[in-house]
């Protein structure tokens, strides 16, 4: 018979620290006691669920390790590293094997990215985990309303590959791009330098569409992007679906010729007025991609 | 037509402060920036799902309270007082009123403790609120894990008043006991004291058989309680029901005469041994109440 208690003991092994210079009283007690690293803490809350966020066939090992990296990529858009998480898990299973394979999808990215576990709660119900980070700033915490007119735009990587990746698999093809969907990358070696030289920055998780959009907004700005600048995987709908996990970043040209920035892809400049126009050929393209919404 | 953006909005008046002594970075960013308060951290997650924590047809206000009350009480048993909070919603209602009422419940519970909503995520599907608490030790933090032989057993207050709220509300029954359960009051002014003198401490949110007995089994001990000296609502299984919310804790003797542990209900005793034994007109009574688990 499953309950609680059986769940909990998987997840045992990952909040075994009896001391610590960051975790004072880990899992087993009413609350976790974090000891006061006198630096300012970054907090966020991802839920990602069920057919809403992975497929119903999805592995638990995935879904552990997609809900974390998705979490965790609200950290790097702040220019901040991860320290530690706590997860509210939802799931109805009643086979103990499926905690196994979702804790050990979830203690291969807490190595991953030397993080530790510091509490939860698990409660029966369709699968969804509630998946809460917290880090500390690189450098300074970047904002997304601190784009400048004439701030170049810079995404960290292409757009569209866990789109290609949830795509391949639903149609059972074995691809590069499911890893992509699945087990994220999330650039923190790059939210390094953006949190010293970015003048804004979000993660694009939305779409690129809605998330520079969402930087302008906030800014007060417009912007100005160049469709064959953009480094796409397979159409004009890469820019509007999410699932990508790059950064966007704002930053002033004179950065351009840093060692580390002009790896990245400039795809556009701040401009003055508001939302984003599309150049393509040199003329403006119609494109109307909303970017991700759960309700819509 | 609905959004997570529409919904947002309904929690924006909540979170608009452009700097704070606590909040750097509130809502509207990809994280929040809690500033350093030289003082440990307090954690605890804590997930209240539809139909499993509380009734579907529950009012909007009620589940938004009830689930942020249940899960500061964890921290009250830490010793903790409470600071802020995140939340991850997920709902199906695609009435923006509903979200406006649970925006209303969450406010007068804010405002009744005096805490700050610094985030969260919102996303579609069954009604499910992942609340994460956060907080500081009023004295030191009590573990469950310090209870020594001797030592007496307290609880702050009657059990089985949630329970009776529930079965009244199940039967449209018009009650006092109702607000027990939708509105649980939590016990922050006697966590003050229980902080300075218990040896151990936990909230009753499973059953007091249930948390009592993690007390038991975390310090190596056992327990002997006194059935005509624990104030019930009902009957028997009031000891094993839940949805109390009131504290269980442990304490020497040397301070049964305090001002403040003398107003709270002593129950029994701390004993070598393990388990719980339950006397009765100076009998061991039978009882195999085995406390809440939404797995079973």
């Amino acid at each position: 018979l499953i309950s609680e208690l059986n769940i909990l003991n998987c997840f045992q092994h990952l909040v075994d620290y009896k001391s610590d210079e960051l975790v004072l009283v880990g899992s087993g007690d009413d609350a976790a006691v974090i000891k006061s690293q006198l630096k300012d803490l970054v907090h966020s809350v991802d839920i990602s669920k069920i057919n809403t966020h992975f497929p119903e066939d999805s592995q638990p090992e995935n879904i552990a390790y997609r809900s974390v990296a998705v979490a965790l990529s609200d950290l790097a858009a702040m220019g901040a590293y991860p320290s530690f998480i706590s997860i509210g898990l939802t799931s109805n299973s009643n086979d103990i094997e499926w905690y196994k394979k979702f804790t050990s999808g979830l203690e291969a990215i807490l190595n991953e990215y030397q993080i530790k576990l510091i509490g939860g709660d698990v409660t029966f119900g369709e699968v969804s985990v509630c998946v809460n980070v917290f880090g500390y700033a690189y450098d300074k915490i970047v904002l997304r309303s601190n784009a400048k007119i004439g701030d170049l735009i810079y995404i960290t990587g292409p757009l569209g590959e866990g789109r290609q990746g949830l795509i391949d698999w639903k149609n059972n093809k074995k691809s590069s791009y499911i890893k992509n969907f699945f087990n994220p990358k999330i650039p923190f070696n790059k939210s390094k330098y953006i949190s010293q030289f970015a003048s804004s920055c979000i993660d694009i998780s939305d779409g690129l569409m809605k998330d520079l959009g969402s930087i302008c907004k906030l800014s007060e700005v417009g912007a100005e992007i160049v469709y064959e600048d953009i480094p796409i995987t397979n159409d004009i709908n890469d820019l509007s679906y999410g699932d990508d996990y790059k950064i966007c970043y704002t930053c002033s040209p004179t950065h351009k010729n840093n060692e580390f920035i002009s790896q990245d892809f400039c795809i556009g400049e701040i401009k003055s007025g508001n939302g984003i126009s599309i150049i393509k050929d040199n003329s403006i393209v119609d494109f109307n991609g909303n970017g991700w919404d759960s309700f819509e």
